[in-house]
């Protein structure tokens, strides 16, 4: 507000020092700040204003899959996480615990949910009987806490937001079926949406999550070339339903256990916003996220202008409601400030209102993405601006995907490998043997790891050796450093 | 699910025994459930599909007068909950306290949010500046803990969720507008939306929020006669301000203390709706906030009738998807079942597609408030449905209202008072002197409090005396006992 530096100009050179670009944006733009509590952030009403739009349409995804919403408590007992040995070994290290209430020292301590699993899955056991009690597709919206050292805002904080999803099924087919769908519902997303390219594919055994069979994620690649995992969805197969017994009887007269999934997106995709479309002058949001598609821009000199140009920014304002997200910025500021201010906040589309504007009954649009100057007369409004945004939605996308495509290299020699990822930014598709142990020297040598074992491989299978250990490849495997 | 019992024969009768019939209705409609977390709930996807309704319709009310949504942390350091001296000790009895985190010892013990005033205020001390940055209207939709020792399914547990709206603003005139603005969003949401008739006023001394200069709240008779607090709405004047240096420039260079308010409804509405508009079949649920607003129960009994049927039920379906939310029940149950079923779930209209339907090209509506049956050409349906839930809702207001009415009770004398309390159900409303003690000792002679000190007093003021003290009266008081 008032006080705080919002200039452009002193934001630092993405090539520079990327990492203090990325505070320095999330901070001027007014998204996101640290809180008193250590680890913790405080999200402002610009950035939550995008998890709001992310929130609803992610949600209406879900619903179209047939996913309902729900709530489970935020605390769980000792006892359940302890159930699962794969899952409490993961995640015991992060865990916050009350250990008292209600003026009393607690008999069992209950730790803050870092994810629902444990709890969901004791909540299953009791709701699940019969066959035809499955599907169970429940998701939740909610709070998460996972204690870390280091921390950045939206990337990596103790507290955070994000959905959970949780099913169970009669079959592993059936469980590895919405685990795959679920994924493809975040690329549509994130790609449709977020106008954020991902790569899709599986986690290695090192990178899956704790009690999962099998974690499947969809990758991005920032603006520096690092990459960010932007939504999973695991197969738990059995292993929760076995420590939990959820059990149903089938039609066959038979109990048996259940198939269960979990998968989620959080509040981390904003930092992959900032990081994939963001640019010397600040954030650019995708139109579809936005809090605002349009900022107009009242010009004028003279205070006889003034009420001519009001009049039709007012009209524009209001032919527009409903349709186009617009803010009108009818502050004391300079035009030229609010420019920077706007810029900088990413809004896709400015709309300058002048004299001369109101003479032609026109108005000049300004793109964020290129600095594309257009004007458009106010009766072509009310559909040159929906196809813009649609446009700038697209090639926001587009320079994404060139970006990525530019920055990922292969290579069959592991020299050639580790000077990549020492000197040039990005993604290395490899061939690759899935040997966990060469997994974690390559990890400990390049700070590099598997991000992702694409779905897409190459036709007919891969030939040839990994590129670690000499033994025949498996898979082609996207190595990079990562958020 | 399948083998919990659902039959509404097993439902007790609402006179003999209110709060059994209300555990029931929501156990057995499966709108929650209790959690193996001491006084916690889960909201089953029935429950939380009301949740959403609510949301998105209050959050609507509260964006038209521009507050916008952020996030605040979840924990609170010790600290800060002690500077504000009535606050901590109004909420330090339900506190919970995260010990430990990350493997360690925490040097200060942080508290699970009962409420945000202390973070928030930490934060806007911070932010604001100027008199150029207020009014900050801030809104969050969260979960908070209180633990309980007695708890009930939305009314009364440990975790729960609500929003909580946090303003500051330049004066003091402007804060006690603001705090009065969003009582009468609450008001006119819980009677329009809900359907629920409140009495909107101001709270007295003993029942304000600890730490607010004046707590107003609206205030729902239940079907049992006793009162819930509905919504409050609390104005902070200078308090937190002072202990948090809330402080801004203002125009004539002198700084000065904010004024704020905060606000906020819960999940206790959904407790609310049950036991103001249930029966003995079960839940009514208004239309505005109903999950499915009708459903559709296909009914043949020959199998030649069936595919007539399914294509006239697939047909409707589709016709008012998108108008009207429609569950249809193709579940292998009986007809009878079903109308069981979802009258029990309180689904407002039940159209009944059979094979004289089909020959007809008609639907039977039957509403769930009154069981009227009303035959409605399928023609018609888009236009008759949207009035008939329009109906509903206003006809489910109207009977609150007659109840309430009917079960508010004058009386001059203090014995008679008592004996109305002890015998009779309901509200009843005094002259009252504003006693502190006098409101003390009520209580512990009958249970009752003052729920609400109503807007709407006699118009020149209050004339005669006290009902306790013989002290001249200052005001028209509603007390009840309450949940
Ligand atoms: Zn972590
Ligand atoms: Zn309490």
């Amino acid at each position: 507000m008032a006080n705080e530096e919002k200039f452009v100009e002193d934001i630092v050179d993405q090539d520079d020092d990327f990492s203090k670009w990325y505070n320095q944006v999330v901070r001027k733009a007014e998204l996101a700040d640290y809180a008193p509590v250590r680890g913790c952030m405080i999200i402002r009403p610009y950035g939550y204003a995008i998890w709001e739009n992310l929130q609803r349409l992610l949600d209406a995804r879900f619903k179209e899959t047939d996913v309902v919403n729900a709530y489970f408590p935020l605390l769980i007992p000792k006892s359940f996480l302890e159930k699962e040995a794969e899952h409490v070994e993961g995640f015991a290290p992060e865990l916050a615990w009350v250990t008292r209430g209600g003026g009393e020292e607690l008999e069992e301590p209950l730790a803050i949910r870092p994810t629902s699993e444990t709890i969901i899955g004791h909540t299953y056991a009791r709701w699940i009987q019969s066959y035809r009690d499955l599907p169970v597709l429940i998701n939740q919206w909610n709070n998460v806490m996972r204690w870390e050292k280091r921390t950045a805002l939206f990337l990596r904080t103790s507290e955070f937001l994000w959905q959970e999803g949780h099913t169970a099924h009669r079959t592993l087919e059936e469980a590895e079926e919405r685990t795959r769908q679920m994924l493809e519902v975040y690329r549509s997303f994130a790609e449709e949406e977020a106008a954020i390219p991902v790569i899709a594919g599986r986690k290695s055994e090192n990178e899956k999550f704790a009690g999962a069979l099998r974690t499947y994620s969809i990758e991005a690649m920032m603006g520096d070339g690092k990459a960010l995992q932007s939504a999973t969805s695991h197969n738990l197969a059995h292993n929760f339903a076995k420590s939990f017994d959820i059990q149903f009887l089938d039609a066959d007269g038979q109990r048996k256990y259940c198939a269960t999934t979990s998968w989620g997106m959080s509040t981390r995709m904003i930092g992959g916003l900032i990081m994939v479309h963001g640019d010397k002058s600040g954030l650019i949001l995708p139109p579809r996220l936005a809090p605002y598609q349009v900022v107009i821009v009242p010009i004028w000199r003279k205070d006889h202008e003034k009420a001519a140009v009001n009049e039709l920014v007012d009209r524009v304002e209001k032919m527009l409601k409903g349709k186009v997200r617009v803010k009108v910025d009818r502050s004391e500021n300079t035009p030229g400030w609010k420019y920077n201010e706007w810029e900088l906040r990413g809004v896709p589309l400015r709309m300058e209102i002048g004299p001369r504007d109101v003479q032609n009954n026109n108005v000049m649009l300004v793109r964020r993405d290129n600095r594309v100057k257009e004007p458009v007369s106010v009766d072509g409004l009310e559909i040159r601006l929906p196809q813009l945004l649609d446009e700038i939605q697209k090639a926001l996308f587009q320079r994404a995907l060139e970006f990525r495509e530019q920055n990922t290299h292969t290579t069959e020699s592991y020299d050639e490998f580790k000077q990549i990822i020492a000197e040039k930014r990005g993604f290395v598709r490899v061939k690759w043997a899935e040997d966990s142990k060469a997994e974690q020297a390559i990890k400990e040598e390049t700070r590099a790891t598997v991000r992702v074992i694409p779905f897409d491989q190459p036709e007919g299978g891969v030939q040839g050796k990994c590129i670690y250990t000499g033994k025949p490849a498996t898979c082609e495997a996207i190595f990079a450093r990562s958020y």
